[in-house]
């Protein structure tokens, strides 16, 4: 209920700002949009035309329009769009007034040179701050930190990092923590705004910051970062290089950006797609994006079948055998996709390492022999009870059997291996495991059905 | 090189505790402990010895304690040995301390005699404040919200509120918004720290306090609570009933974790993993938590070969169509679990609604014709070239044109019908997908090879 009103009134909202644009009642427009939340106006923002965006950059200051732009989600096109649409000294001033990791994100979506053009026009101090972030390497601590935070010494008081503070929280990104560094910039303790409002005005910095404080190196990963933060429920981490200089610090608000998007990329690539397309994208656009999969999964699958080929006089002799052929592959897939998923996710979360790298492979093993016993029992029974014949019965529970406990061990192996040759093990997806897994489980089936030929035909 | 350095300091710290506990030296390992970041302390007591455990119950408070079950990561049955390791009223008093949802995150982990019990022997004022939080669904904003805010009202001075702010600070789980609420305890406004400590102290509350203030309904999913969060890059959010009585604060740290057990979750589904097993488990764990789903697949395997048994007579006359069941059923599988990917993903961010379902379904229709038509041109050449017969070319790669237009369909259909019937779409897996749409093309192959029989065996 409430949330159906909510949705409403936004409706609402839009119309009446709509209806602002076109009248050219410039002071209703800002009236209203300014009321927003920067989120809402970017969304408003990004729904417009492009008549009526042209509106919006005569009505709205660069400041202002810095603030939708840190808050935009748009793509790679529709940025190059919309920043031609405006004065190249008007997206400069833009881009100085953002947090400078922001701006760093936008830049990253124009082309070299764009970019250039852009550092060129701009002020001196804030297209240097962007140009030693445009350095890190994507992914990287580097690539997402943010050069605006406060940073203090420990000789000072309460009193003057308070006044410190005030100063620079219209302009720091996070003020709830303020760093403590030495002569030489090296970051020598943290302390909270918690901390800093219940102390005694007089008190020394050094006598109540926290010195064993946490910190990431510039070129750690991102995912390690964020593994830090959620462990331990920090708002912002600092960034240090190997001499433990300060270089910045990683905001919250980043990193829960950082895990949805890691999240959506495992979970693509274990559907074998290569990037997610998004449901507003044409079917053409998303054949694109998974029509390279398909075409590799399609010459695996004619190597498969090529195998079968190879087996043409058992198949002649037993055609019954063709009948167990998808049970079988099918098996073989999930009971491999089902491992390579807890491989996958047990590399990303970091609990499997050298150390366990073995006792993951000896426990998959064993997963393996027990859901192969059990579900080859169960198949060797089913099969007798339908086609009232033993052997057969025995011939595709056993390839169950020696299946599952392949698969299952190919499942956690490809990913490790993988890892260890610095591939991300994410990109073994689903149906390509599957897919490898189907061929061997053929080969393991045609193969003993061959072997075992004079007691089938009998 | 860093982080080198910080795991073998980290060790060397670990022996000297264990060795101070095995000394009795009390003195020493509450030094040594009390200096570690919380979760760095829960993370070494969670890998004691029972004896060693009933020692720290000794030397640390319930206070510190509670400091450690806020941040310990262990499992049920861990959860009720710790407990039971402890005094009743100490547990009691623990619980007291902790922040209210982490006690009820707590008390949710053990059976409902034993909740009971501990809640007798608590103070009046926690064991009621946890009673209430205990009511709330799980997975709801009620569930994970804390009572631990801090309220104004707006008639008071930036000064009052200040001094309201040092006063609560140490017991309030954030600090860093204050809530503004009117006589009837309604939520009216909100201020951030970051604008109190910039604003003269004479101003009055009314006048800089946000009054369209976001809160999100007690009722609501934690996933929608966490899309809020990150696009609005708050680090709180007030929960509220329907008549927008302030309740609780979500913070962003809970958000985090929710985030990830949502990522995890979802991405254990796809494979086909009813709750992914953690690599610390033995593999009978592991095999009861993978055997459900095999065993499922496994009767629709079944099924299959049912469907295949009904074609013998086609395949006794060309035994050669076996060759191509596992690449049919394959590809089948595979663009079947792109599909479904992307509606569940879509369904799990909201951009799938009711307006949208036809526009994926349309889409996702085209992209099944447009990668048909590829991957079965494709084939016809591949097959005409390997086996030399034209017919069978056709017959294999019109299969695998209607197979894959149908699959991408069902791979987006099934979780769209499953988000109809309330049932959550994730649990649509890969595995599952994969094994009915081999059924489906097997269907579709086959019977195109009885319809087009003379062609064949010409």
């Amino acid at each position: 209920m409430v949330d159906k009103n909510e949705q409403e009134i936004q409706l609402l909202e839009e119309e009446l700002m709509i209806k602002a644009i076109t009248e050219d009642n410039m002071e209703e427009l800002r009236n209203q949009l300014l009321e927003l939340h920067p989120y809402d106006q970017a969304k408003f923002f990004s729904k417009l035309s492009k008549v009526e965006r042209t509106q919006i950059y005569h009505y709205f200051s660069p400041e202002e329009m810095a603030l939708i732009f840190e808050n935009i989600e748009i793509d790679e096109t529709e940025y190059e769009e919309f920043l031609s649409e405006m004065h190249p000294s008007f997206v400069a001033t833009m881009l100085s007034s953002m947090y400078a990791d922001d701006a760093v994100d936008l830049l990253n979506e124009l082309d070299k040179e764009q970019v250039a053009s852009y550092l060129t026009i701009m002020e001196d101090g804030a297209a240097r701050e962007i140009k030693d972030l445009l350095h890190y390497e994507e992914y990287t601590a580097g690539s997402i930190m943010t050069t605006e935070y406060i940073a203090i010494k420990e000789y000072q008081t309460v009193r003057s990092a308070m006044q410190i503070l005030k100063a620079e929280a219209p302009r720091a990104e996070s003020i709830y923590y303020v760093y403590v560094i030495d002569e030489d910039k090296r970051l020598a303790g943290v302390i909270s705004l918690r901390d800093l409002i219940v102390t005694e005005d007089d008190t020394f910095i050094s006598e109540i910051m926290y010195d064993r404080v946490m910190s990431v190196s510039v070129s750690e990963d991102q995912e390690e970062v964020a593994r830090k933060m959620k462990d331990y429920n920090f708002l912002a981490l600092p960034v240090v290089d190997f001499q433990n200089h300060l270089l910045g610090i990683i905001t919250v608000d980043d990193i829960i950006d950082v895990m949805a998007e890691e999240a959506s990329d495992d979970y693509s690539k274990l559907a074998g797609v290569s990037d997610m397309d998004g449901i507003d994208k044409g079917p053409l656009a998303a054949a694109k994006k998974r029509l390279p999969w398909l075409v590799i999964l399609l010459f695996l699958g004619m190597l498969t079948a090529s195998i079968i080929g190879r087996f043409e006089a058992t198949l002649d002799q037993v055609a019954i055998l063709a009948v167990f052929i998808p049970l079988i592959a099918g098996m073989a897939g999930n009971t491999g996709t089902q491992a390579l998923a807890v491989a996958v996710r047990g590399i990303a979360t970091g609990d499997v390492d050298k150390e366990s790298r073995a006792k993951l492979i000896l426990r998959e093993a064993g997963t393996g022999v027990i859901t192969g016993t059990s579900c080859g029992f169960l198949v060797i029974m089913v099969v007798y009870v339908w086609k009232g014949d033993i052997y057969l019965g025995i011939l595709v529970g056993i390839s169950i059997l020696i299946t599952l406990i392949v698969a299952t061990l190919a499942g956690a192996l490809v990913p490790l291996l993988m890892h260890k040759l610095n591939i991300d093990p994410a990109v073994a997806s689903g149906p390509f495991i599957t897919t490898i897994n189907d061929l061997i489980s053929i080969l393991i089936y045609f193969g003993l059905a061959t072997a075992f030929m004079h007691y089938l035909v009998q």
